[in-house]
């Protein structure tokens, strides 16, 4: 378990390698290049397993962060949720800092559960290494959240809670005015920014470990959620495949530049579709040093 | 693959049984039978597994719904996932309609792979056998639901999009008043209903594939959740251990005492501390079997 607070080494993580950027694997069997396809025998899950480990393997020299794509694994039952576990392993022993996007949310003592098998770290020989970090949703309310803080409060473990989303459907709810003016997105960034501040969740960066999931193709509210969570640290995507630009999601940082890490998946991940199949190692790392480099030139 | 719509599966299996009642699987090592616990050798999975595998064989003969809680199988990560689809499998064999709770919503493609991995049944000699509905989170929008929908409609499944949940602090974002004078959760209910009447999704019941979880702890919303929501079967939590009675429950069904299935989870399944350790699957049985007669009392 780490000693230091997960906003802290998330910021270190994102100065040592020069942006605050994460890379998202989310794995689609038929979207893997054929030479993977091939050497697993067709085998969807040993091939998606080979693949991110190669993924993490070239991208881990120049991104901090990775996040992983639970229900690209759950797809698979059991045998995916394995290879998701080994494949958290394998990213912390890159030095990745490792973000399970899961999006769970319960009421307290299931949320408890999720906090725990998603996060906690091995203290018998069998168990797997949990992620530094998760994201939840709130829909539920404070105390479905709260069973999430409690653990990532006691392993200096981090938690992005789904405030704003990338997708186009999300205006239906997210965007809904209440009769005070706000929308309902601000309700949840009051919500996160409230319960972010109590004692001991604010590390010496001046981050909470209770952050926020802000997406980039919303910059009508980025500037808005920025000043009503100053210490949470957002988690952007949206950039790339999504359809936002580096430059849209300049609004979710902070004058200072901190206070962000901006993720792109598809964009990274399946580069070589663009580029070049044989060498899709070399395409996807080429991928991950652009836009770490993108996202330095708007915001270091 | 079942040939008949989900809403008339479940209304037929409410009308065999005689009550339309739930039992939540809702596991915890520290809580079951000092016996399970032993005999197992103090392994968590196996006694759960023993457990459920138990209570779902006490309780087939009686009610006709189990609700599966993925939360207390992901806290042991791929093994107690394995056990769960294990159990869903026990489940269908006993004849029971099983729900995974697993509160799943992403955007659109990654909610595709949630309903693949919870509902599909297997076309391959290694597929575990899907849950027949799962429960759902709205919070992305209706681009998040309508993956799920989409399964389900191909594969005569059903779903559970959150609503109103049953836990205390859901009002801080579901009964926030929207600028119209409607709550959170009345936009939520307005978005179900719609989504659920479209073409092939309502059986012949004159129920939808796509219902909503309306908890029973929340007298005040039920009867205009009802009005919203016309087409929608509403699972119901929140009877027993968290405080509601079956008659607060009556709210949720249509005056003809159809539309809505009551779950009891953990009133059920640890009757025994209450009443006989010794004999754990009696008590089980017998707490069943009067969640059956009370319910059928109300609504029957």
């Amino acid at each position: 378990m780490s000693s230091i607070h997960f906003a802290d080494r998330l910021i270190n993580a994102c100065r040592t390698k020069g942006a605050p950027v994460c890379v998202g694997l989310d794995p689609v069997f038929a979207r893997l290049p054929k030479q993977v396809r091939d050497d697993a025998g067709q085998d969807a899950v040993e091939a998606i397993r080979v693949f991110c480990a190669q993924v993490i393997s070239v991208m881990a020299p120049h991104v901090p962060c990775v996040k992983i794509q639970s229900a690209c694994f759950e797809r698979y039952h059991w045998r995916g949720v394995s290879v998701y576990y080994e494949l958290v392993q394998i990213a912390a022993s890159a030095g990745l800092i490792v973000i399970a996007d899961a999006k769970r949310g319960d009421i307290g003592v299931s949320s408890g559960h999720y906090a725990d098998g998603h996060m906690s770290d091995p203290h018998t020989r069998d168990m797997p290494v949990g992620a530094d970090a998760m994201t939840i949703n709130g829909y539920l309310g404070i105390d479905a959240i709260q069973p999430f803080i409690d653990t990532a409060a006691r392993a200096n473990k981090g938690l992005f809670v789904l405030v704003r989303t990338s997708n186009p459907g999300s205006d239906a709810i997210q965007s809904l005015t209440l009769e005070d003016g706000r929308t309902v997105a601000d309700a949840m960034a009051k919500t996160v920014a409230d319960a972010g501040t109590a004692d001991g969740l604010v590390g010496q960066s001046g981050f909470s470990c209770l952050g926020a999931v802000v997406g980039a193709t919303k910059p009508a509210d980025m500037a808005r959620l920025r000043d009503l969570m100053p210490q949470q640290i957002f988690l952007v995507p949206g950039v790339g495949a999504q359809g936002a630009s580096a430059n849209d999601a300049r609004a979710c940082f902070r004058d200072d530049g901190t206070g962000a890490i901006i993720n792109s998946s598809r964009g990274v991940i399946y580069a070589y579709e663009k580029h070049d199949t044989q060498d899709w190692r070399g395409s996807i790392e080429q991928a991950a040093v652009e836009l770490k480099e993108q996202i330095a030139s708007v915001v270091c």
